[in-house]
């Protein structure tokens, strides 16, 4: 994470500051008491013995480090003892437990002991780079540095074992992490040792026997990388650590490299809610243009690790296109893994959920898998509500960015920049509505992403164009309008699923619709193309919900079989809620892509 | 079987005469030559030994059993050395190896000795029970009753086993058949045993303890049953047998529940090709409406025991709509079964195929199920070449009853009916088009049923309607038109996938697009309202091919996102195939379903 961008933004209000407060009041303690209760806490006390419940399990360690990354992200900004004592228990443990030499594995320590660097798919280095993110995130909100220093040996150990003397049974990481932590390890404590380590891991990479070939891993040389492939949050954990790695180094084929992979993604396997993933079979990337909607993957860490590497694409290059997808994520199919009352989680973020088909079979025989329909508290691998955690309270991190004498705003949101010359104030109701006021000073230039979704942009000063940004050259208020109505989207034909069919859009936000309001067979809504909306602020969403003129198909006959009745319609409104919203009112249908009608 | 009415039909020419003629040159032969080439011949020597290859599979007796049976009804037509000494040499086999009690079992011979009638799921009775169909179908073609003898020793034994001492590990069998095959014994033997032994396999059926239960068959209580569940075909043999026990028996509460099971498949869970089964998990029924295109299962085993169950359906009230998915099936879900070429099979039938979709794993982590996309030769579990090979040539058992002083006439096909007394002649091209001239004699009453697909039929004579057959009072020579256009035709709308798209029929027959012959991305194309179709003759497919008017949706951008565009749509031509014919002309996608558009 871009630390110093973080430390110098205040998020103030609106729908990411509401979030952050659901988080700091229920969220993180939820997700504690799921760990508390299913032994991952206990598990510090490494005192497991065969026969005993809950073993502990090769991931646990990275689960509970994620929550201690986010808990510290809130200490970052808010004083609060209970979670500080929390995480300096837990420290306290990790301080005891760990080995002389540095190693710090609970599963290896009590499970498996002897067992340690044996088992490249066992997630060790995975762990090892979660404790790396926490450490270095509680340093930082705290200057406490006991942690940091317990981390350095850890990660001191794992630079003679893998790069030095390549000790280990294997070279690289199964599951990609240590590589993003170890660069953020080193901008925290300047110890070069740290970049060379995740250089060796990135350069490694599918270039070394030993390692052998993991088909959910990007198992091949780097540089010869060009589409996104595998394991979803694999890959972009790596290529999180890839960019930020780029940056360090100046390295420009790393750098395109980076693109070639996002671009990927966003022309051929990007999800409109800004989920990636298409299946559950690897939890990975598949075919261009393969995006099913009820089998959707999407799992909410792959869409986190996308917006983490499309930040580090922003730091290599300030274009809108990595703020737009930034965007699109956050808002849809990030917020989507978290339910409203802030207590219970998806692991998968389906775009359409048919209760009927998820219970198609009627007989014990068969098994099938569906997504959840409901938000669970906790998971058996439970990475994604840390996850949440975590992510929430970085929003400061994604809004804006200084780079000479411009100032970026990537997303509007009520909030300050201010980096000691340069401040910057903006006043604004977004994502409710896409007017702003930005008031600022101290800086030459600031440039304000004009979002994918805009067509229409009006500001009351003159601005010039650079990369999908307004420019604006003169220091002081400046009155901008996102023109935001409701609009259909549809996707690329390629993408056979959803021909004919359209999602319904405002600004940011994707919309689905749920049989709770709009009753049963939601496959025989059709939205009306002039939509006449009516958008209304709803509170439990905190978002605007949307009404839409439609159709409901009609038939006379309850037979299976019968001549086409062209024109069969009534009409009726669509009850439209943010997608991010969704399966927070018992268990119902929802669709995303509806039919279209058009009007004759 | 009704036997009477089958010998007394003479199939002469058209669609379903050709496909005999086929089977007769090809299919009986090409499914003989792998039989042999996987073994299953061979086993009938009882020799193999452990560590030799060719291991008798627990079904391989029925596969064998099927194709004697297929090869009998050939014979019953046409002298043929050749199949009759294939035949013989078989029977030489099992009489050889029959045990002295009357048992015989290959797999339980050779592979698991003393461990006969242990386990209810390995299919032991339902070899027993195609055996017996075997036997009775080279009894009746031949008048040989060597076989016969043979069956009815081991039939015996089952009788004594099963009914009489109740010894077996089992009392019913896990996969039925014997209990259709039983009654066909008892009518060609009169021996009321078998008989018996059919009604008390069909009433212990779900009322024994020690049979457990088995979810994928039919173990309810046979009068509690309402609706169709499990395994399509183990259900529907049985209810082939109890329709047939209910005729003769005149139980009308057991009619009821075969009518009952009937209207729910009808109603319910019949695919538009007359295929059954939406699930490969356990090959069987699910919930009502679930009937998806790609994921069909649809096995032609499937459909075949429809048409047999429909077949007994008929025999107990004379109503159209049994002979309606008779037809359905016979023409569209079954024929689909075989290749063009008459060498090659399908297990499953699906109602799409996208070679895309069946390929979106990029990654050799996962694996999916999918549909085969093209035909093949044998099967492991090769139950449906030979049950097409018998089921051809049982064409002629579909087209006629005779009840009283009427004749029915189901099927029109170019044939003639003599049962000594009523003579009819029918000449048409039907399916090709509709037309029929039908000439009676002998017969008070001529019944011809006017078809679902109809909805304008003209004769030459009157005639009342009753059932759905239209009855005519006055022997003479009847000219009859079936009006056939091609129309679209939707599903119900609680078929929530094929909402707003249509199928093509053609009377009787069911058409699907392929992109051999209409480019890429069937789901682009939308079929134009007003179809301004070209029905032409393809000698290929030996029926029509249609051209009908229709859009290509398109798209001027690469964008995966992008505002939906209303109207960008180029006119074409749709040329579609009839749907048995789909998959013959190198792998392609399939398409029956297709979005409609309405015209402006």
């Amino acid at each position: 994470m871009n630390y110093s961008a973080y430390k110098n933004v205040n998020l103030l209000g609106g729908l990411l500051r509401e979030k952050q407060e659901l988080n700091r009041k229920i969220t993180i303690h939820a997700v504690w008491k799921q760990f508390e209760n299913t032994g991952r806490i206990g598990a510090f006390s490494c005192d497991w013995e065969e026969g005993m419940e809950q073993k502990p399990h090769i991931f646990w360690d990275s689960d509970v480090a994620k929550w201690m990354e986010g808990a510290s992200y809130i200490l970052a900004k808010t004083r609060d003892k209970e979670l500080e004592a929390k995480i300096e228990s837990l420290i306290d443990k990790f301080e005891t437990n760990q080995q002389p030499d540095g190693y710090f594995n609970i599963y290896y320590t009590v499970c498996e002991p002897g067992m340690r660097f044996t088992k490249r798919e066992n997630h060790e280095l995975y762990c090892a780079g979660h404790f790396i993110e926490a450490a270095v995130a509680y340093y930082e909100a705290t200057g406490k540095d006991r942690f940091l220093k317990l981390v350095m040996r850890y990660a001191d150990l794992i630079d003679q074992t893998f790069h030095i003397k390549n000790s280990a049974a294997f070279t690289t990481p199964g599951h990609e992490e240590i590589e993003l932590a170890l660069i953020r390890l080193y901008q925290a404590t300047n110890e070069p040792r740290y970049l060379a380590l995740s250089k060796f891991f990135i350069e490694q990479r599918g270039a070394n026997e030993k390692d052998g070939h993991c088909p959910s891993s990007q198992d091949f040389p780097i540089r010869s990388q060009r589409t996104a492939t595998g394991h979803s949050v694999r890959c972009l954990y790596l290529y999180t650590a890839v960019s930020a790695l780029a940056k360090e180094l100046g390295d420009s084929e790393l750098a395109r490299r980076c693109q070639d992979i996002f671009f990927d993604i966003y022309s051929h396997k990007l999800y409109i809610t800004g989920g990636v993933g298409s299946t559950n079979l690897y939890e990975g990337f598949t075919r261009k243009f393969d995006l099913p909607n009820r089998g959707a993957y999407a799992e909410t860490c792959a869409a986190i690790s996308l917006a983490y590497f499309c930040r580090n694409l922003l730091d290599l290059e300030k274009k809108s296109v990595y703020a737009d997808i930034l965007e699109r994520t956050l808002f849809n199919g990030i917020l989507s893994g978290l339910s409203i009352d802030g207590k219970a989680f998806f692991y998968e973020n389906p775009l359409e959920i048919n209760v009927k088909t998820n219970n198609r079979l009627i007989d014990a025989a068969g098994t099938e898998r569906h997504a959840a329909t409901q938000r669970k508290e906790v998971f058996d691998c439970s990475c994604c509500p840390p996850n949440i955690n975590r992510f929430i309270e970085e929003y400061e991190s994604f809004l804006y960015d200084r780079e000479g004498e411009s100032v970026y705003v990537h997303i509007l949101a009520e909030s300050t920049f201010d980096d000691g010359t340069a401040h910057v104030e903006t006043h604004t109701n977004y994502p409710l509505d896409g007017k702003a006021k930005i008031v600022y000073r101290g800086a030459e230039f600031l440039c304000v992403r004009v979002p994918d979704w805009c067509s229409n942009f009006t500001a009351s000063s003159p601005y010039t164009m650079e990369n999908g940004y307004a420019r604006f050259h003169h220091p002081g208020t400046v009155l901008l309008e996102f023109h935001m109505d409701p609009v259909l989207v549809e996707a690329n034909l390629n993408v056979q699923n959803n021909i004919g069919r359209a999602a319904l859009m405002f600004g940011p936000l994707v919309y689905c619709a749920e049989s709770v309001d709009n009753g049963e067979n939601l496959h025989a809504l059709y939205v009306n193309q002039n939509l006449n909306a009516k958008v209304t602020f709803d509170p439990f969403f905190g978002a605007n919900v949307i009404e839409t003129d439609g159709f409901r198909k009609l038939q006379n006959s309850t037979a299976l079989y019968r001549p086409y009745s062209e024109n069969f319609f009534e009409k009726t409104r669509i009850k439209f809620i943010p997608y991010f919203g969704f399966a927070n009112r018992g268990e119902s249908d929802m669709l995303v892509y509806f039919k279209v009608k058009e009007i004759n």
